[in-house]
């Protein structure tokens, strides 16, 4: 078991990562404020994991509540959570109950946000059992809900007590979810950390066959590159902006397709290649870097290039991200491979002209 | 003009207490981040300040949003508050844009919760119209909806920029919602300072009549009491909770006679005296303590005697309330007038006689 600590003051916390930590309650129950838990999770991951879990716990005297909810990114909305709310007071829930997030983003991103306001705040904890929630949505406090006008338009920070990441529960993963998580990982490649990226070139074939020391040090690595990040800035005011490459395209490519027709991952891989190309409009990147990062893409089964949705259409999902600013379309684009920027300083025709290539 | 500063560190925010403030646009420009606002309200405080607040921005270069929803204490939902999400995203808000609240508590709860989740977060700047706004919802930051099962179930905490507390608003207020916010009024002098108490048993009766003079002093003595607290304690782990006395019943009675029967004032002031009558049991309160705040609460056209709800359903709804520990119910009671304390640790049996009592 490796553990990377997401440095926060008084809102530290650590991410275990390791093979089979599903059932290390040791490494839970120092972090429970009493003994009491509502797990999150859906049909699909409680076959697999809740049972488990849920015996660890109780021999360790802690009543559990299992809180079930539909799977999939179509539910993470309003309903759903009011759903969760239901549950947590129908069986008096307090203020020092904890909730544990067990499954993917969606889990995550729910469970998080019912914790940030149910009473106001209760403690949470993250088990993510895909990969993408491992590396990214699991860490960094990030919570929320769709809204039928905009991704994750309403939703809070608030930070987990503990991440427990177990490889074990990547085994049972579709294919098509490792390569949304490989998505992730090779982004933190690529606004880094180069020698990462390069490591990810030699090592890819072994992600995308569930090689276990590579996922540990794929999973490790862009933990720690997102933990700095996030340690440097919480609340998304500087910095923690670079790791949304390619997510306002991704954003627009989800909500144009309607939500759930790709994979979260799979759309921010065919808006990093987006991203790619203004960049290398704007005279940054090469053409060699930009096959560099389609071909790993490829080699990791990921889209590179995105859907027809009309250029129009893309502007207009594109001003409705969150990260818009006095009017202005922030992007976050790449100076080299390994090195990322923020810009609102892009000629909109450059833009127009990358969105019309994904739109023939 | 007054001003109370609450401090919360990097989140101090000024209260600003006088007449004819709602047109003083300059107390208002410091605090925005960008030239945009959107002013949520509902349609019976719009008629009265709306324009005139709308106008004084505009002429400064402020663009507004007005964002109305209905009327009443039934509306603190997510129904409501996702007409808010609606209207902000359809306008395009950004993260900049700072919601204002302008009317009651119900405003401020929903505006608050409204601003805490809306992209993550978004300021936010009280203008309270009512009297119990400005003594007690509009300061330390508590904002959130009712929930079917619980009042104030679901929210955040999340500080205002700034509180703008115009006592010209308080000539327009109906005389019940006048009393209900002297029922706050009432209760920082029971649970902080005896002497207040004593200066509001002389002048209760200017303060009905709405002298302004003495509605300037019991706002700004109750915003002090009620600032020092939430400087202390920002998030309720401790000394705030005593802003709870007569709170614990009075959800009670609000949610078993259905939410908008009693209001929040009458209700509290009904649970006052309780709570006074359950410290008298346990030999703190004497009877001639109790009849002073039956007394001060009738002169300010207050109910003193609680609804009939019968026992059972009484501790039915305390045990959801959000102020349980443990399994047990923890309750602001008065050790003496002006001097309140945080119990767990009272016979039920002196809790059932109380209640029974309210239910012969």
């Amino acid at each position: 078991m490796v553990t990377v600590q997401v440095a926060l003051g008084s809102r530290s916390y650590p991410i275990h990562i390791g093979s089979r930590l599903l059932n290390r309650v040791d490494l839970i129950l120092p972090h429970l404020a009493q003994p009491r838990v509502a797990i999150v999770t859906n049909p699909t991951v409680a076959v697999l994991y809740l049972d488990a879990l849920t015996q660890a716990l109780t021999q360790a005297g802690v009543a559990v509540l299992p809180v079930t909810v539909p799977d999939g990114e179509l539910f993470k909305t309003w309903q759903t959570l009011n759903g969760i709310f239901d549950s947590l007071l129908s069986n008096r829930c307090e203020r020092k109950t904890t909730l544990i997030a067990l499954g993917g983003g969606v889990i995550g991103d729910l469970a998080g946000f019912a914790a940030a306001v149910y009473l106001r705040g209760v403690p949470f904890i993250q088990i993510p059992t895909t990969l993408l929630a491992q590396v990214d949505s699991s860490v960094g406090g990030k919570t929320g809900i769709n809204h039928p006008l905009g991704k994750n338009m309403i939703g809070a920070f608030h930070q987990p007590r503990l991440v427990l990441a177990d490889m074990a529960t990547l085994g049972t993963l579709p294919p098509r979810e490792l390569s949304a998580g490989l998505a992730e990982v090779i982004k933190y490649g690529l606004i880094l950390d180069a020698a990462f990226f390069d490591w990810l070139e030699s090592n890819i074939d072994r992600l995308v066959a569930r090689d276990p020391e590579a996922l540990i040090h794929a999973v490790q690595r862009s933990c720690e590159i997102k933990a700095e990040v996030v340690a440097q800035d919480e609340r998304e005011s500087g910095v923690r902006a670079l790791l949304n490459l390619g997510h306002t395209f991704g954003h627009a490519i989800e909500a144009g397709l309607s939500y759930g027709t790709w994979l979260h991952g799979e759309a921010v891989a065919a808006g990093t290649v987006q991203a790619a190309r203004l960049s290398q409009r704007l005279g940054f990147l090469g053409e060699v870097d930009v096959e560099r990062i389609v071909a790993l893409l490829r080699r990791a089964h990921l889209p590179a290039a995105a859907p027809d949705l009309g250029v129009a259409r893309y502007l207009e999902l594109m001003g409705l991200d969150k990260k818009v600013e006095g009017g202005r379309l922030r992007l976050v684009l790449l100076r080299r491979i390994g090195e990322a920027y923020v810009s609102t300083d892009f000629p909109e025709t450059d833009l127009r002209a990358v969105l019309a290539a994904s739109c023939p």
